[in-house]
């Protein structure tokens, strides 16, 4: 094995194969143990140290329902040698933001593309997201806009989706800048498919990268997921075109919540896909950004603010501190003993992670507004309400759902 | 005579065909004096009470250049029983916003049309202004905006040109809805002309009103002038389409200076005529309105703040309080002793007023940026050195020029 690739990194490598990023379990274990002793635990069944309690025997129980599926070391190097790199907190090209997610930073990221320094690209970068669904002005808007910062100097972070992402990735390498795109799948498929080539462009220029590991493929909530990494690497965010109720919201949301910049291009009150940005600009203090230069000065004039001692606490834009690092044991997750045995996702294989369709599921029957029951969230889902609490947990870990007085409800900026 | 009409009302209204709006002298002689005295001591071509200063007496002869243009009683009796109506500040109708303008008060407003307070009208108004070359965008949201603000009983007040002010009184009648047009020129003036049955139709179902008196015709600087009562007399001003330079920003400037809501619609950034709205929302925190409630949510947001006792100082909209009244003898219009007697408005005839004329043309070579001395002013308009600086200093009473270190420059936002 060469130097980039010894026991210590195969063992993050098959972690992103056992874990969904964020599981609170796997962060304490690894914590307490590295990653080569947690990994030979998860392979035998049983926590270094004797029994922990019922909740982290089932997420131990989770994480062996995929066992099967981690490569072995021979392969994980057959990726390594073919350019695909895994990054992990202990490496000097992890990016400066990363760590401000607290427990729900990334165990590794994978990584293809040209870059040697995935933290430096970062250092000056700002995030252009936006629709899927872009119309013609948001899609040109997309495109100039990331042109004028690259030819800044600047790298531009997307999520290598149609519409706003692609547009803002195509604008970066028609001004031969650098950008990044964080993806939802595993770095070596292309998602969409029809940006294959764009997405190759994108490696080439700079990086492609992901938490999940190569073969993976997207969900609804994987996108969610995603969508913190995009916020936590980027110095700014700057949303080009979102509907009221547009993923592109979330991830300026996450923005939000760790003091980054909150920017967003203003367009016409007749188009439904510049809603989300005028409700940025009005109800999150988000700034009105009309080119390039204006998304520059209100980064800098940001971390201006915080050389100067000011702190996050004044930042314009409406930021917030990060939220400290919970412990493990005080999250929601730990669900009531009398559960059902179904709870444990028995019926998935370890292809399809049961966790993540059935989170999935259960977000969409959340109402935006007011707020449901446990037990009419699981009547809607289809699904056991032990099993519903434990999925709401996990969504509220990510910050996508919130219990209110009136029951559980999708969150929203 | 009716009640309404006694040698009181007529000196006032004699007292607008001769002075222009804001002349300190006239405000002064008038306050000393009350209005009749006033009238007959120009007519008599002396200062009650002896002589005064060279810069009072030059004002005199300004003024009285004008005495051949004034109406005889039952000229103006005959307008008063067309409808024609003049409301001064010791009217009950006199809008309440208007004393806040200080010495830049209108000495008197002629009305036409059925409303019979206008001072209530005011009361619940929003100014909805912008470009006369607005676009499809623009014309469809103001006529919009005006018309949902009407629905919810609120007046709309507005300039009557072409374009958004037009689409806005438009608007409104469409929804039945009461609507003031704040003219440039007389009353019974269209002005456009094509806006005639649209003037005609915002006096029936409000107000037609004028500092000027019935006959007069528009000028640049009488636009401009205007603007500070647009601004003064609603409860907040909403621009829906205007350029960098658009004088609809030079209401919204006086709109913010006396610490009215300052609103704008955002729009395609790719549109330049959507530039000074964004310019509004970014540089001068104006407030983002995408909708008639949002306008009157801001609005009533202020008004609560201010019946909670917080005070203009701490409003949204960046406002500052307004300009304490000045004494005119501290007027920058108290011209050296030097000046040629050129500076005298001698070559112009009563109908149009060279202190218009003059100054509109030594506006029209100030820079915005930098500064010009008085000398290079002078030279490009084509006027005497002292005559410039006489109209430099009106141009500085009503807030469109200013002196830097460099000179003399046009004042914006």
């Amino acid at each position: 094995m060469s130097e980039l690739f010894d026991d210590e990194r195969y063992a993050w490598a098959a972690l992103t194969y056992l874990a969904e990023p964020g599981d609170p379990w796997l962060a304490e274990l690894v914590r307490d143990s590295g990653p080569a002793r947690a990994l030979a635990a998860i392979r035998a069944g049983r926590f270094p140290g004797g029994r922990r309690r019922e909740a982290a025997e089932r997420a131990m129980a989770r994480w062996r329902l995929r066992l099967a599926g981690v490569p072995e070391p021979d392969e994980v190097a057959s990726h390594f040698a073919r350019g695909t790199r895994l990054i992990t907190a202990s490496d000097k090209q992890w990016p400066d933001g990363l760590a401000e997610l607290g427990v729900n930073q990334p165990y590794a990221i994978w990584l293809r593309g040209a870059t040697t320094d995935l933290a430096a690209l970062c250092r000056r970068s700002v995030a252009i997201v936006g629709s899927r669904a872009a119309t013609a002005y948001g899609t040109y808007m997309a495109a100039e806009l990331a042109a004028s910062v690259a030819a800044r100097g600047w790298t531009v972070i997307s999520g290598g989706a149609y519409g706003v992402d692609g547009a803002a990735h195509q604008g970066t390498l028609a001004a031969r800048g650098a950008t990044v795109a964080v993806m939802a799948c595993g770095i070596d498929r292309a998602y969409p498919a029809g940006h294959k080539d764009l997405l190759d462009g994108v490696a080439t220029a700079g990086a492609v990268i992901s938490e999940w590991p190569p073969g993976q493929g997207v969900s609804r909530l994987r996108f969610l997921v995603r969508n913190r990494v995009i916020a936590a690497i980027t110095k700014g965010c700057l949303v080009v075109e979102a509907g009221r109720r547009s993923g592109a919201l979330n991830t300026a949301r996450h923005a939000r919540d760790l003091g980054r910049p909150l920017m967003a291009l203003p367009g016409p009150v007749t188009s439904d896909l510049s809603a989300g940005c005028h409700s940025i600009i009005r109800d999150w203090q988000g700034t009105l950004v009309t080119g390039a230069d204006e998304a520059i000065e209100a980064i800098e004039a940001l971390e201006a603010l915080d050389r100067a001692g000011t702190g996050m606490a004044s930042r314009a834009g409406g930021g917030s501190p990060p939220p400290p690092a919970r412990d493990p044991a005080s999250l929601p997750f730990d669900v009531p003993a009398a559960q059902s045995p179904r709870d444990r996702p028995t019926r998935e294989d370890a292809a399809r992670d049961a966790l993540d369709r059935e989170a999935a599921a259960v977000l969409d029957t959340l109402p935006v507004r007011g707020g449901l029951p446990t037990s009419d969230i699981a009547a809607r889902a289809g699904l056991e309400p032990a099993t519903v609490l434990a999925r709401l947990a996990v969504l509220a870990v990510f910050g996508l759902a919130e219990r209110t007085e009136r029951g559980w409800r999708a969150r929203r900026g």
